[in-house]
């Protein structure tokens, strides 16, 4: 079996890739183009039953991923599925599974057949979990045994921790924050405690080998990723970039197909150099961001926070933003607030596109600007980010209102900016003798 | 009398500066030089009793201000002091009320009373009123009147749409959202039905000496600011710029306060231009940007898109952004978004502060950060954004974990990335003997 990759590389279309130059609206050859020169990934493992291709990269829509699963005590299997439904009612584009504990492989194949996104894991939560939470015990081969059965229960893309080096270990200990990526901490305690060498990075080959037989899309975690705006930047990240970029060569030497995984905290001016880095020391790989949220002390909004530096992201040329919802940094999210986070970076994502000039991103704005002139509440609803919401909340306003009145709720009619505007539009164009 | 401008002219600082300086924590010669130079505004109207005198330029933090004010049938006036209420507690730091319809004096009264922040209106509501909403009936006495007795009542700074002329109105006409300033097209149908120019501008010297006599700060209204991200850095809007940019040296060359309103709606990329060009169109006036939105699809979530364009409008220069709520685009706001769209903005505004290196910005997200990896969940409430809402949220999630434990919900104890890096931290400083 060929990946994704390697079929593009021969200059072969598969179906996966007309079917996603169809949704994106380019040539398949444009998807063959960029997935050969390694700018996009199409996560696609052929055992994923039911997968709706999609891609991520610089020359495509900039996707939204939620993150779900269970921690410990909290959320039983079946409310992981309501949240798995509640971020695809939502319409994220990508998803991962994060859970933690007993019984992973079970609820990750209910998941899978309920998931039409391509999926994503962390693959050292389920080994750890095989050696009972102890990070001292872990082995390269029981990482490779995991690895290996999640990629043929369908798993689209995994997150390999397979950057962080034992080098980076005192990078890291001299940090505000140290290691906040819950696989990198694991990575760093095994390190820390056997004195060698990340197993990731020493096995990378046999990765590789699993990878490409069920071409499972690896996706580069960031273990050093700044876990507060005092750490962005830092030497620990920059030097995790750097070995990053090295197998991010690897994996195209092998035909394996890669994406590399961002920050987290950054001060917003900071954003786009961040961005720009990533695409020079790792060949132009697509950049999946985790927020970045652009302040510290924002719990309970961090999905605005992360919001507003994803945009930025998104707008100097992140291809897949990870979600952050306002549970972060407070507990694991509710389908409430899964819903919030994903259409806060559905918006991110949007805004992204518009600013970058993808074509026909306006198109969607523009078609909304014109119901809102017209007053067509109807059509607005209907292709708003949101139009549930918005529909809920224009309703609430309407007791100022008489039903299908040109005029909402903020103004008043008499004070209508539209209505007025529209008027003297109206009165100028009669003037100009063109109505 | 003289205003606070003029002070800082003659050399002199005053109390409502050294007040600003102790809360801005820079010399009040600082404040002087600013105010003197036009940079900063500092709205303290003498006859506004309580108010605790607050300042607006690029030398210090950004600010927000919250719009509250009845429309037509919707929000009595017990109502909007109740709104206003929950605008201050959320520490907006200005407040607008934007109330059309009938007894509007009395309300501002008691909104004035109640409110220590900088109160601001927009005198042509009242005026409008007091024609019974025919905008072809209003006079340029009636508006000098309004503007007079709103001065006597302590009103802080006033949008005045003076700067959108005759010449524009066919530029508006052309765009495709038109004009959606209610203020703007009100004056906009007054000069298409008496084919004359703006009374406000016509008058400028007359709005000025009442401003200048009571210390009224003029926030220059942006009646062309684009409606949709089609109509952004138009024709239309840029030739209403040039008229500010007039009418700000104006104001200095008669020792008045003045400030400059921006958009709007304005695609991501482009907000950094917008701002340096009202900084070079205006002389450096402090500008106050609404949102801007980066998107038009988003109602229902427009305090996030807006909070996106806000970020990077403070981040680039913009001094004052006043806050966008939920209910944006589809009604006034209830209290509990009024909360949600001061957070969303205080949260924009210190991001700004962050990513333009404000001395000491980050400082709060620097104790933050301390809070959290030591656990110290009660100072983290403390001193967040919104610690009230953490604080719920977080014993929402308190069901997975034994109280006072030294992990968060997301995680779970074993798999908690802060307790595992400061684990490792500490093997790694014993190691090297600092511990």
């Amino acid at each position: 079996m060929k990946t994704q990759a390697e079929h593009a590389r021969s200059g072969r279309t598969t179906p996966a890739m007309e079917a996603v130059a169809a949704v994106e609206r380019v040539p398949a050859t444009v998807v063959m183009a960029e997935l050969a020169s390694g700018r996009a990934v199409l996560p696609f493992n052929p055992a994923h039953r039911g997968l709706e291709p999609a891609i991520a990269g610089i020359a495509f829509r900039t996707k939204v991923n939620a993150n779900i699963g269970r921690s410990g005590g909290a959320s039983g299997d079946g409310c992981e599925l309501g949240k798995l439904r509640a971020a695809l009612r939502a319409k994220a584009d990508f998803i991962m599974d994060l859970s933690v504990g007993p019984r992973l492989a079970g609820l990750r194949r209910r998941m899978l057949a309920a998931c039409p996104k391509p999926f994503g894991t962390v693959p050292i939560y389920e080994a750890i979990e095989r050696v009972r939470g102890r990070a001292e015990a872990l082995t390269a081969e029981g990482l490779l045994s995991v690895i290996e059965s999640q990629a043929r229960q369908g798993v689209d893309f995994m997150t390999l921790h397979a950057g962080l080096r034992l080098r980076d270990l005192p990078l890291a200990a001299r940090r505000k924050a140290g290691i906040v990526s819950r696989g990198g901490a694991l990575i760093a305690r095994w390190m820390a405690s056997h004195r060698a060498e990340n197993p990731l990075y020493s096995r990378w080959n046999d990765v590789m080998d699993i990878c490409r037989s069920h071409d499972v899309t690896v996706s580069l975690g960031d273990g050093l990723r700044p876990g507060c705006l005092a750490d962005a930047g830092d030497r620990a990240q920059f030097s995790e970039l750097d070995t990053l970029g090295e197998l991010v060569r690897r994996c195209r030497g092998r035909g394996v197909q890669v994406m590399v995984e961002g920050p987290g905290h950054v001060p917003l001016n900071r954003i786009p150099a961040q961005v720009r880095r990533e695409a020079r020391v790792c060949g132009g790989a697509p950049f999946y961001v985790l927020g970045p949220v652009v302040t510290d002390v924002a719990a309970g909004y961090d999905h605005i926070s992360a919001a507003i530096g994803a945009a930025s992201a998104a707008c100097h040329g992140a291809a897949l933003l990870c979600y952050v919802t306002p549970a972060e940094h407070l507990g694991l999210p509710t389908s409430r607030e899964i819903h919030e986070g994903v259409m806060a970076f559905r918006l991110a994502a949007h805004a992204g596109d518009v600013a970058r000039g993808l074509p026909g991103a306006r198109d969607w704005d523009d078609a909304m600007t014109e119901a809102r002139i017209r007053f067509d509440w109807k059509r607005q609803f209907r292709i708003a980010l949101d139009g549930d919401r918005a529909r809920r909340r224009y309703i609430q306003g309407r007791r100022a209102r008489a039903p299908g009145s040109d005029f909402c709720s903020m103004c008043g009619r008499d004070y209508c900016a539209i209505r007025n505007s529209k008027k003297l539009c109206g009165a100028l164009d009669s003037r100009a003798g063109r109505g």
